[in-house]
C-alpha cells in the first residue's frame, strides 16, 4: 500500500510517500511544493491545487493522511493555513483517493513516542525509521511523518490486511 | 462585462452574477451552493470545487469578486472559513478569469453607504439597486453585493471602458 502524507502550507507544502506492507515501511519519494510569494493568492492556490495532482498522478497512492489543525498563532495564520488546507483536502478528494486525518499529537506520538515533541526530533526519527540517509526538510519530514501515522495506525493496518 | 460575486462558506457558498456596461448594473443569476454536513469535509470542499466550476462554465462570467476576510470570530471559525475560500479562489483561478478581492468594508460602502451596516441592510440595497421582485438570501446577496462593489469600482469601471 502507497501512502501519500501531506503538510498543507501558504508557501511550502510537504509531501511524503511511502510504501508499507503492514510490517516494513520504505521511502518511496518526498520533496515540496514552493509557491511564489508575489503570485497573486489565487494563483497561488490555483498552483498548489495543479502540483499536488501531478504528485498523485506520478505515483498514484491508495490512500492520503495530512494533519488536522486545531489551532494556529492568530486568526489570520489561521485563515492562511485554511486556504492551503482546503485546497489540499479538495485536490485530493478530486482524485478519488481516500483522506485520513491525524492530529499534530496523534502524529508526534506515533513517530517520536511523545506528543509534544519538537520539529527536529520529528526530523530525526523520520530519517532513522525510513533509513534515509540525508535528513529531510522539515516540511517533507512533517509529511512523511503523517504517512508513517496513517501506516501505524489501526486504519492503515486494516486496510493493509484488506479488513476495509 | 458580466461579474461573479462569492461569498464562500463552508456549508454554504452564495453566488451572484450580474451584468453591467459601466453604467447600469441587471441580475443575471444568484443563488446558493449547499455542502452536505454529513460528508466528510475533504468530500465537502471537492463538491465546492466542482460546483463553482459548474456555475463559471453555464454563465462564463469575465470577471469574479470575493469578499477579502481579515477577521474571524475564532482560530476554529477562520481555519473553516480559510478552507472554502481556499477551495475557491483556487476554483476561479483554475478557469483563468480574474480575481478581485474587496473588503467588508468596501463591499458596504459601496453598496450601503456605509462600511459598518448591518446583513439585513446589505440585502435591501442589493434588492433595490437590481430591482428584484423578491429579496435575495442572505449568502446570494452578500454575494451579489461584492459583484456590485466590483462593478463601482475604479477597477470594474476600468475594465468595462478596456483600460486594462
Amino acid at each position: 500500500m502507497l501512502v501519500l502524507g501531506i503538510d498543507p502550507g501558504s508557501i511550502y507544502c510537504g509531501y511524503g510517500c511511502i510504501e508499507t506492507d503492514g510490517k516494513r515501511i520504505v521511502h518511496v519519494t518526498s520533496g515540496r511544493i514552493s509557491l511564489s510569494r508575489s503570485d497573486p493568492l489565487a494563483v497561488r492556490l490555483k498552483n498548489l491545487y495543479s502540483a499536488l495532482n501531478d504528485v498523485i498522478a506520478q505515483y498514484s497512492p491508495d490512500v492520503s493522511a495530512v494533519e488536522q489543525v486545531f489551532f494556529a498563532k492568530s486568526v489570520k495564520s489561521a485563515l492562511s493555513l485554511g486556504q492551503a488546507r482546503g485546497v489540499t483536502l479538495a485536490a485530493i478528494a478530486a482524485t478519488g483517493i481516500p483522506v485520513y486525518e491525524y492530529s499534530a499529537l496523534e502524529v508526534k506520538k506515533t513517530v517520536v513516542g511523545y506528543g509534544r515533541a519538537e520539529k527536529a526530533q520529528v526530523q530525526k526519527m523520520v530519517t532513522v525509521l525510513l533509513g534515509l540517509k540525508h535528513k529531510p526538510g522539515q516540511d517533507d519530514a512533517d509529511a512523511l511523518a503523517v504517512a508513517i501515522c496513517h501506516a501505524h495506525s489501526r486504519k492503515g493496518l486494516k486496510k493493509v490486511k484488506g479488513e476495509e
